[in-house]
């Protein structure tokens, strides 16, 4: 008599009944990329997605996005099928009213007294309320994909219907019918004829739960659906009961693992808890279906659940039958962070020694590069999708590998006065001494696109600085950058901290990366303004370094020398008019409109072919002039820019202050006092006088290499170097000593006496 | 003929029989804030609102989401009416589907060709959209408020109702039937018995809505409604055209500041656009019934905008007659900004004599501020809700304010080193000098909890190092806080810069502060964990200084001395308990776990009343042992502690590494190679040998004062002081130089000399 066993049961006999279908649909999917390509689709709705919780009413909110989502996917050309619970919440919520209604009738006419208080609603029958909710439930679910132009089936089945072979057929083929005339069949238990549940306070209101769980599993394997979500309000299967100190979502799980999961007490509701969903989970997966178990009720997630995990996000946990080779990207993170604290606690000459290596690698073994790049290449020329601009950025050439290699030497020799340096030492009090010291920041994630240049040269500044290193480079590099990290590996060796810098998968989404901070300190983006701005929202609670945006100034003032404003204004605006620091709005005094230079300045720029847009003020002063622009504000990138008038120096700080991004701005002057006001009053992290825009660069600026330019206030600004890998820590040695002997009934007294610190490290060497 | 006029002649109509109800139910609420106290409230949904856009289907989530908050207010007594549009989308996806299917069978009927490509819908006239939507709409609304056991009624009005004083009356008293039994009215206009709109392409769909905002006012007025909150897709009314570089969004607007408003083009859908809407909601308000005007299809805010709205937070436009005293916050950053900037470029000396003159008006003015903090702990008293340490932390004393005084001094010394100091000096070229200075990073946003003596240090540190302040004070210090900052303001307008420094209104939530991210480049919290915690979660983008939990460990070494474990022990846990840098977790080598070290160790905490808390280790060491942690990442803040035991020093540094939160660790022991082990190995802000934990601390460090403890990697760490509010600019001068001259084929080379910086502020000034 099964109806009288437990969930359990079921579920052993849903393994003992095992082998099932044998795979007839292909095997489930390797890993949540290939998600996007399931074509038949199982969503299983617990009772905890679809009502409110306790209340037990539905949630309207996540309901109409699941069906937006499940619409949106069905459109895409997906056959989806929902199970469903709620029909129990639902009924509950109407029969409540009913109750109430009836009972107070029923008080009235058999007493006069009016004792309303004791009127409360008794405990319901689930299974009548399921009757009474199923009608109004399906009601809402057809209202609702209405909405979207989606029809939808009614389909009430018992676990029953799958051990009848004839019943199972008859429903197969019913659903095969629907799925055919592109309705989306819904699916629930048919509660009322289900026996009832054992005598258990858990499951008032939520008697269907325990068979959907399995229910689904079921129909998704019977259906050979590609993929079965199953949503509750669990975020997933965790190592460890949640709520513990190491409790950690698992991402992937493979069958195999089973035995390292501790499972959590029983949830809230329902029956089974996260074991038996394991076990359906399981059963679906041998029957060819991959599944996610996710939780559909995160407010910060519901909006896109369904379809986050079919796009192949983060989301819940991924059950694999293949375990992919290498570690996970947490397990690289962990593995970075332990060989970073070695790295950071090497001799200085040892970091020095590690990077003067991989110079000589990049030149000593440039065929292998060269080859791979080459390889690289060859699938971007024939994909035909890249431009122009990014082969030439993705290409690398013996000169370039020499020129990186020149600078690696530098951040190698950089590399020996970096960590571990004294900033300032104090005497605190008689045997307490204070040292503040330069110490690593820790973990960073650097994203770049099509430029494998940057790997080595990122690489370097960051051992060299004792930092640990996730590297996430684009597609198109794949081959380049898997020979440049082999190679940075092979130096790391050398001191055994290969470990230290970690290529991430290419499969592994940026949005999933710009997550995890638990495990990075910092992410560096290397690629256009759209990728840093793309992090900037992605990263939650990580800082990003950079900027989003170099709209940079040149302000000619009315004591300009001519040939050094057509000089630096042609240098700032047309020597390179993509990259950030080139010129994006060139001011000018109003005493110069209706001079010779003004036509010099112009002809120089028409020379050039720089197209001009006109700022209000300059459209006021001239009878014709160029079309005016759409915003002051804009970051052009190429040959263009914005040509604007102002009355006076002061009045160009001001426009700068309000239309910059703080990047890099420059005052061309023979005035010294002008230009001195002009440099101090500026907020930008780089001002100049009389020089091109385009030195704001960490070589040019003599800092050997750079990790990016940060127009942030907080932390580095302008171009990075190695010090701007570099935190702080204070280090107080004493002898016993203890707060309360400072106090006014203490012995002792703060001196707080500034010892010297004026020595490099490696004087500090020499002298100790 | 009123119905042949567009929507002005209405709105001037409107206008003109104005005055209207004599504001019988009093007048509209003067701020935000009083919001809360709407008890009658209509909801005017848009079309934007209801319609999934172009697509013309329902927004089932957003009209999900509506409800709920809906059904939220009424269920706190609140009295929601909502007036609708939705009815032609609705029916319009109902009749799409029909017609498709009676042209298909008519063609099939017709002809024998299958041109199907042919069929394409038909533009449905609005108004028989309307009319097959109204029933549909109206179902899906009520099985929505079922949901949350609310009774909803279908009204149809026309403008006209209006007009005739019986329609009205009987409109009226309909409406507040409706109200009395619980029941939230939907109103809808009779869009079947509306005359059609003019022939514009525009109004296809949503012929209802240009009536729905003049309806909404009429009705919000008519039945005296305290608030009438209009959603539509725009945010709000600007002060230019949306998307210029000078738009801002109103907050407040004022009837008298209407000229101040450029409109912008009328909106993508429906006719009347913003002028129609504000007109709308003027009327409105001279009517007594507050309005606000926001967005109700932006996803980030959709989950809360009318309880958000009625909680009195900054969304959208609010509308009130009365102006409040004062600038806006927005008005108040820019001030400060501008203030500061003046701040920034005075000489070091005269921010010294600001700093200087504040110390002496705290003790000179001293009972000025003492009469307001007797006025606040009297109100704090007699509410009786304080807590006796936040009482204590409330009150100031004149000992209090002398030791402020003298901590201000020497703020006042430091002043004069810190603004303006050259970290870096490098010859780039012949001609072309490289500066790297430290700047102020500009606003800061303090907020701060019961602590008025937080308001006069914070403002010295700001002073000192150049930066504006926004403060924002509990109202507890209310009276204080006003007298301490009329001093700083005196003593700030000696150099003409009184505005750096603001006080922010008590009434401003800090959750709207914390999204000025345009203006705020750093929020420093001072306060409880929760209130920093609070404050991480609420600020978008920008940084927050601080640390949210310090869970500060002590080891104590196999080789650890007797006297200085129990001194450094006591210290770090019983001298403060509640303090940040207090010990949390005691770790002991397991060689003492049998000694009578041990045994002293624990001796001493009953001593002292610390309830200890086993960690598993140690549990499994002891017959008999205290109860086991919950967790070994707690922070008690008081007289309690965990104790676990670790094998080796290593084992202590994992156990910090993997529980802790890197703000302050400790190390007792006699062997020197273990201390410098453990100070290199720890990642953490503060690491100490032989010393309390209590150290940490600006004060103690020489710092002379701080703005907190961060344990930020980022930036600065440990406690933070006067340099902590610096960052840096570049500053190069050169004679034309640019980049060009330096290329391949250019004529000059780099440098890269590094010239000395090793003056002080005080001894630049001296040599030049």
């Amino acid at each position: 008599m099964w109806q009288f066993e437990g969930c359990d049961y079921l579920l052993s006999r849903l393994q003992m009944d095992s082998a099932p279908q044998s795979k007839a649909h292909g095997s489930s999917f390797a890993h949540r990329g290939e998600l996007q390509r399931a074509k038949r689709i199982v969503v299983k709705l617990g009772s905890a997605v679809v009502t409110r919780g306790d209340e037990c009413g539905l949630a309207l909110g996540r309901l109409a996005s699941i069906v937006e989502q499940v619409a949106m996917l069905q459109s895409q050309g997906r056959e989806m099928l929902i199970v469903t619970s709620g029909a129990v919440a639902f009924g509950k919520q109407r029969l409540k009213h009913e109750i109430l209604l009836s009972q107070s009738v029923r008080q009235a006419l058999h007493s006069g007294n009016t004792q309303l208080k004791d009127m409360s609603v008794p405990v319901l029958e689930a299974r009548a309320c399921a009757a009474a909710g199923q009608s109004g439930l399906m009601a809402l679910y057809e209202a609702m994909f209405s909405q979207y132009s989606t029809c939808t089936a009614q389909v009430l089945v018992t676990n029953l219907d799958f051990h009848d072979d004839e019943k199972r057929q008859n429903l197969n083929s019913t659903l095969q019918e629907l799925l055919r005339m592109n309705i989306v069949p819904i699916i629930n238990t048919n509660d009322a004829v289900v026996p009832p549940p054992e005598p258990d306070s858990d499951l008032q209101g939520v008697i269907s739960i325990k068979d959907n769980d399995s229910l689904a599993a079921r129909l998704a394997v019977e259906m050979k659906a590609n993929l079965l979500i199953a949503l509750s309000d669990v975020e997933g299967l965790y190592n460890s009961p949640p709520g513990t100190d190491d409790a950690k979502l698992v991402d992937i799980f493979y069958p195999g693992d089973q035995q390292s999961i501790t499972y959590g007490t029983k949830s809230r509701v329902g029956i089974g808890g996260m074991e038996a969903k394991v076990k359906a989970a399981l059963w679906a997966l041998r029957g060819g279906t991959s599944v996610v178990i996710a939780n559909g009720t995160n407010p910060k997630v519901t909006g896109h659940v369904i379809t986050d995990i079919v796009e192949g996000k983060k989301v819940g946990t991924f059950f694999s039958e293949i375990k992919p080779a290498g570690p996970s990207v947490e397990e690289q993170a962990e593995m970075a962070r332990n060989s970073g604290r070695t790295l950071a606690s090497l001799h200085p000459d040892q970091r020095s020694e590690i990077v003067c290596h991989l110079a000589e690698m990049l030149t000593e073994r440039k065929e292998e590069i060269l080859a791979a790049n080459k390889m690289d290449m060859e699938v971007a020329v024939s994909a035909g999708h890249l431009p122009s601009a990014m082969l030439k950025r993705l290409s690398l050439t013996s000169a370039k590998l020499n020129s990186l290699a020149v600078g690696l030497r530098q951040v190698a020799v950089a590399a020996q006065d970096s960590v571990g340096r004294v900033l300032r030492r104090t005497r605190v009090a008689h045997g307490l001494e204070l040292e503040q010291i330069t110490v690593p920041i820790g973990v960073f994630l650097v994203i770049f696109e099509a430029r494998p240049d940057c790997l080595p040269q990122l690489s370097a500044l960051a051992i060299a600085s004792g930092n640990a290193l996730l590297l996430k480079g684009g597609k198109e590099a794949a081959n380049t950058n898997s020979v440049l990290h082999r190679l940075i590996q092979e130096a790391l060796f050398v001191h055994g901290v290969q470990e230290a810098v970690q290529m991430v998968s290419t499969r592994e989404e940026v949005a999933d990366l710009c997550r995890l901070d638990k495990m990075i300190d910092l992410i560096i983006p290397r690629g256009s303004s759209q990728l840093v701005r793309d992090i900037q929202r992605a990263a939650k609670g990580i800082p990003v370094l950079g900027h989003s945006e170099g709209i940079c100034h040149v302000y000619v003032d009315a004591d300009a020398s001519i040939d050094k404003v057509l000089k630096i204004v042609r240098d700032s605006k047309c020597d390179y008019p993509a990259a950030c620091n080139s010129m994006e709005t060139l001011l000018i005094h109003r005493s110069i409109l209706r001079t010779p230079l003004f036509d010099q300045i112009i002809d120089m720029l028409r020379n050039e072919r720089v197209k001009i847009h006109a700022g209000p003020q300059l459209i006021s002063y001239l009878t014709f002039s160029p079309s005016e622009v759409t915003s002051l504000r804009t970051e052009y990138g190429d040959l263009q820019c914005c040509l604007e008038v102002v009355d006076s120096m002061q009045e160009a700080v001001d426009h700068i202050h309000k239309y910059g991004s703080s990047h890099t701005d420059v005052i061309i002057t023979e005035n010294k006092e002008t230009a001195e006001q002009f440099l101090q009053q500026l907020d930008s992290a780089c001002v100049f006088w009389n020089a091109s825009s385009r030195f704001a660069d960490g070589y040019r600026f003599g800092l050997g290499a750079e990790v990016g330019i940060s127009t942030a206030r907080i932390h580095v600004r302008g171009p990075v170097g190695l010090e701007g890998l570099l935190t702080t820590k204070w280090v107080l040695r004493g002898d016993g000593h203890t707060a309360a002997d400072f106090s006014e009934h203490g012995d002792m007294k703060y001196v707080h006496e500034n010892l010297p610190v004026g020595q490099t490290l490696a004087e500090q060497r020499n002298s100790s």
